[in-house]
């Protein structure tokens, strides 16, 4: 029954403030540059004057604060925002972030990217001694570990849990008296420092967040780093200095902003850099280049630039969303999972195309892509993937939880060209893709996570480990062949 | 008082079947995606075993048909759909169409794209007679027309009507023995015919809409054509043929979709084609050219390709919508209004760069993203409009009801250029537009209407004559300085 | 398919006031008053600086005014309000009341209670010289009339329109210059004029609304009588003097509200009387009496009184609104519709009951009731019904449209007495019915309608009278033998 | 600062069903039934096939279950359900319950009625220890204890949990494999057992709920006693012997509802009881009595018996909640406020009134109605209040925080009388309320609590003891007069 009392990843994002009259407003101007990071839910916890105060919500920020009161309602000097990516069966009501403890002599909010590796054994381990958990998130593990630790001092306390937690995570916590930031030791999700023009501090995951509440950027939270902020100003120290940095790749394939900076490289310079390798790699004879829209168009920009094919407009993306209901024939089932994109003929008929994606994952978005631009005219489609086979899941906190869903875990590339139906198909190799993004040359894997492509997890598992090494153990396939 | 009994303009997706089992499905699906004609209210009226039914409501399309049953209710072998634009002030639940009347004998629903030019005169004639109106809109004038017209029989009435009606105008009308288009003589909005795969016929705005249902696209609805589509199968004739077509140039430049077609040319390679002329006429002396996101981007990648300067990712637009709350400070709220675009940084910082923009109105819009790109670091903003200063009304559609608020009726060039805060500014002009979209190289403006540019207005304006002389006489410039 | 385009009757609440700054706040309060009149729907028209503005909607009033925004977007010196009662099949929103009309010169409110009985013959020729209905309301037709009046002025068309409609009707209008309220020559709805505090007119459907908003009464609007309210005062004349007092006798038997009064008679004290002579007419061998809450109390209270028998609290209403959702079983179905009322064991148990219902329209309330009493450990149920079997339907405006659904129409006393289950079954005589309420001894049935029991139409039935005779010809029972 | 982690009171309704496959539709019967004690927010949890599952939301009942698959979703065997009172400054939706436990072996529900004395020390005692409260809810305190009980087995954890809490509690805990009920041991609180025609059985907090649902009474849940419901059937035993019956006069005075049993004796008798003993007591020279709708009812009816007085509608209440607005005057916000209830002036004018109420806390309402009494032409007012003066505050569940809000710990009955502009006023004694009750005469105050009348408070009053105690040292009048 572990998946029911755990949510397995959390893709989010966080945005804290701390000294500004309008920290609540602000920390909603960020929050909205963040939806992509999360669209099930949304909170935010301001400090008022009468204590912490929170609203929140399921669906998207704008239906969760849809009424100036519910913002002026908690508004104060400082703010703690989550918006909050829905994973299967996980849309309790009482997992939306931040979470918030009152306790007897003061109040804490709680927010949390990413995904704990150990976090079961630690929630048995607690409830074996009276702990009672009110959510199936993670985020509550550590306050349990915070509450109990016997460590003199709230940072003392901090530190003790920090150390026990283990895995993919950036913490944002909001107490009355100040706004506290940890990330893990492998710095797995982004976090940023920046400065507001009046001299606030505002904490995030993104650079474009900042960009957002006209803040300036100071600089990248470390791995193994916990910054304080307080009246006494902004302090950092290291509460474990047993780091690696392994920043998950998949942030920069199709995650974050493409005007978001992490640890110094520009996201959409970085999926350029893929675009051109995967030309220089899996080059095609094609009339036009065509991006999926919108997180492959950067590579697609590179791979036209590369390979000197014009890039054209193949395909619309609908910027409406579109109520899904069942419709009432096979046909029209089709077109409405369609709705979201749309070829246009007037492009690709009687082209032969080198359509550029980012990824592929069950493959069936390619598959229907593929028939698209087919049914518009297209005479060949070259479908080049920015990115290497994807056959490990993620347990850093990216929603890849197993190698059942994987096609590229269970095909071979060849297989996988004739179930997509494309004339030809080619992958990005892993090391052209840490090299385009190269955080840092001498680090392993250029300081990226790139286990999701290898299978070299930088961490040990903990409470992954047996199940995966099972369903390794099932895969029929030789996977070392995949890479051919 | 006119314009509180008379919305001035309505653009607006019309989307209609006739002879489908599935046609309330299908055009839930179709008017998804002309949902950037109208976002302020849609309506279904399906002709269900009762007789016709509707469902309809204010705002978007996901928000009016938010469940099943909405579309079940009124599920039949016929269906007609529309989405609504916002003019300023008309935001009655009475004015969301298509109109549905009830008659003791029958039943009708009707729906409208485009502005009549007759409207309050025709309304103050009937209501001289007992007409009593329900909405503001223009499409009431038609039916009460058609009810008090003298000729035999319901085809000859409404070709009647039609005859009494002036300006732009496309109509759809549903009754329970047939479906019904017209389009005004000049053929200023688009409408298309096309068939189902398995009969149905479908009549609507644009053919993306057709694409996105699986119809086959079959032709354009003529100027001064009128459709019947009933069980004795499509029937077409002409109820003027004091016809000259002059399709409404703003459908290309920003309105319609890219991968829609208009009368034979494609509006995606029509931008393109004029990016390329813009970058004849008005060259630019940039490191990169960016387009503003998403109805520029065509004409920028045209721009790019004439100029040979590299296209890159300058700006991103956000995919979500934001709730505009009134923010407490002058700072946040120019951040709130930013909000659906930022400036990617590690692609604009110390670089010249063509700013690609379809158009300019008000201008504010442009002066905030000029703003935007230098807080990012750009070195030189050169803007270039992919379309001529826009000087006159239009009278036939589009929402732009007066020179008060068009910034190029009221400025020189060089005065825009100040304004704006760019290095330079330079404009397409309105014989290279005709040029680039040539719908027919024989007709009068190669068959466009480009009045706002021109002040040549392909029709008389019956009751806005008298207003827009007063107001050209008022401008104190010289307008036919603003083309230096 | 006349049934499709006119509700058949309306019964509903009106209210409306004329110089009054709060006159918008006034009417939501003098609504929620009389909320019992209607509960499908509800609307206010105020005159606001800018003209009338509507506000209106589908549900409660609580619902449809469910922010102050509601009420202030519409304030200004005068507001004409309307409940509206559910009649099978109209749920459509076009019917909220009050309408509102714009004309090219000037705008108008109308609201409605009652029902016209030769509606359906004037739409029919109104449609045939190009009228255009948007409603199927029967309040459409009075405006239709008036804008085609020949008369010179206002006043004049009003009063012609006034004559040309028939059936049971109170109007009530308002312009940018006037309120007004017209009753139909037999005054079967009330209409009241009081006076505000402050010198502004309120015209409303019941006292107890005028006593709610602090108005003093002043007098009940007569039959055939048009009273204007403008700037230049309160002015009254008759539009016709064909008059004849019939007020409708449900309003004093379950309609209206006990503490109103009607043409001088109080509504809790006519049902008293009604009591007390059912006590005379019909007594009964029980130990207690107990009345079927609310709207019998008084009757039961009437019963007690004039019998002797201890009036006891039998059955008890939940003050909660239950939602209805289809239930699993049969059992749990049962036990669903009886949550409205339910029995006092201890009081009942043991007991022989005379239990008082004001009416029986199908029976079906009754049967459950007497179920209840009975599992509660009643001995015997003598059901005393205080006014007499209703036969024929009404035509004037309230709900009771065919003899097919009335239990008395089709059943003699004794059948009923089986099929109820009862021990005894009484009903009160028309006669007795008449003099309890007594409003003018010298006028037949005593100023009262008593059609539903005697089937003596006071007025020509017109569009009804065909159906009505062909019902009454089918019915197999001779039903001279029901009042035995 | 307590006060914000700890709601002070607690009125609530209880439901819980074992053992019936339509046990959440039961359920939603039985709450409906059981709204009166609660309307802030409602809940059920339902033991489905995946484990237990809860729906719940802040409102009435219909709008947390607005819609069938509200409760299909949670449908199963057995459920738990709460309706929760309003204390103010407690709306958070954590507080609703029954709070769901998610634990990684098992899952549990709590709901709870009444007010915990030693909450505060517990709660902060546990937080001391690790302890991670969600709520401000006393509830919470109980599964906290639970789990950090040493003792072997579920049951003997459960019992040393009870051991541990003091005041007043019924509780009603749901767990994959039973349902458990434990009431105080003072019996404050009412809880009874039934069972349901195929052998389920239910247990709520009124047996008027039973008779909703078609269950069959069995017995009332005695002081100190746990219940536990399992598939062995349901077994009873002593958690605690140190018991005495003090059930809480103010189920009978006014919150229960009238055809509800508690432990023997008939709430709607009980007030008839109580109505009589103050006509012998106070009895006053009317003309007519006057009962306050709808609680005072009863007593009324007793009064009007005993004294021989007539017993009139002289107050009308509306069966319409109002949604309140801020009124732009003085004189309408006076009005608006008396929405719910209204004279019939028809019935009061130039009549002296023995006007019976149930209780006065603050005085408020009861000022208005005498306002209201006399503006429709009272010629007298002759207060009678069917309980004795509340002087002191309720600990164990009643919504009567402190002194100061209470009318009559401030002021002498002839200062109220004065206050309230009555022409007399009279309280009923404590032996008298006492005596009418009556569930044990050898029982000290014959089985009941009137500690808010007497100040004899059966039980330590542990974190309230303080602050009383200061509280009452500071009334400056000498509470013995009261009294007089």
């Amino acid at each position: 029954m572990p998946h029911e009392i755990k949510e397995l990843n959390e893709e989010c994002g966080l945005f804290g403030v701390w000294g500004d009259p309008n920290a609540v407003p602000i920390t909603h101007l960020g929050l909205h540059t963040l939806q992509h990071r999360g669209q099930e839910g949304a909170g935010i916890v301001g400090l008022t004057r009468t204590g912490l105060r929170r609203h929140y919500g399921l669906g998207l920020l704008s239906e969760v604060f849809a009424k100036p009161a519910d913002l002026a309602e908690i508004a104060g000097n400082a703010a703690l925002g989550h918006v909050r990516y829905a994973t299967a069966g996980g849309r309790l009501l009482e997992n939306i972030q931040p979470l918030l403890f009152r306790f007897s002599t003061e109040a804490m909010a709680l927010a949390h990217n990413g995904n704990l590796t150990n976090a079961l054994t630690l929630r048995r381990q607690l409830e074996d001694t009276g702990a009672i958990f009110h959510t199936t998130s993670d985020t509550e593990v550590l306050m349990h570990l915070l509450r109990r630790s016997p460590q003199p001092g709230f940072i003392g306390q901090l530190k003790e849990a920090l150390n026990q937690v283990h895995g993919g995570f950036a913490f944002l916590l909001l107490t009355e008296t100040g706004l506290y930031a940890a990330v893990d030791p492998n710095g797995f999700r982004p976090l940023v420092l920046g400065r507001l023009p009046d001299g606030g501090v505002v904490i995030c995951s993104e650079t474009a967040a900042l960009d957002a509440v006209g803040a300036k950027f100071v600089r990248d939270i470390e791995p193994g780093e916990l910054v304080s902020v307080t009246a006494a100003g902004v302090h950092t120290e290291q509460y474990t200095t047993h780091t690696q940095l392994s920043v998950c790749a998949m942030e920069f394939i199709y995650f974050a902003r493409p005007d978001s900076q992490i640890h110094g490289v520009n996201v959409h310079q970085a999926r350029v850099a893929m675009g051109r390798r995967l030309a220089q790699e899996q080059p095609a004879d094609a009339d036009i280049v065509v991006g999926v829209p919108n997180s492959s168009l950067s590579a697609a920009m590179g791979y036209a630039r590369e390979s000197g094919i014009p890039y054209d407009l193949g395909l619309v993306k609908s910027q409406y969303v579109a109520r899904t209901f069942i419709q009432p024939t096979q046909a029209l089932r089709e077109l409405a999972v369609k709705r979201k994109l749309s070829a246009v003929r007037a492009v690709v008929e009687g082209k032969s195309i080198a359509l550029i994606d980012d990824s592929i994952v069950r493959g069936t978005t390619s598959m229907q892509l593929v028939k698209l631009l087919r049914a518009a005219g297209a005479k060949a489609v070259h479908l080049r993937i920015a990115s290497p086979p994807l056959r490990f899941p993620c347990f850093y906190g990216i929603d890849i939880q197993s190698t059942h869903e994987l096609m590229a875990a269970n095909h071979s590339v060849a297989e996988m060209r004739a179930m997509l139906g494309v004339d030809s198909l080619g992958f990005l190799s892993t090391q052209a893709l840490e090299e385009s993004i190269d955080l840092d040359p001498s680090a392993p894997h250029h300081g990226l996570c790139t286990a999701y492509f290898t299978g070299d997890y930088p961490t040990p598992l903990y409470d992954y480990a047996a199940t995966l090494h099972k369903e390794l153990a099932q895969l029929t396939m030789n996977v070392s062949e995949v890479s051919a």
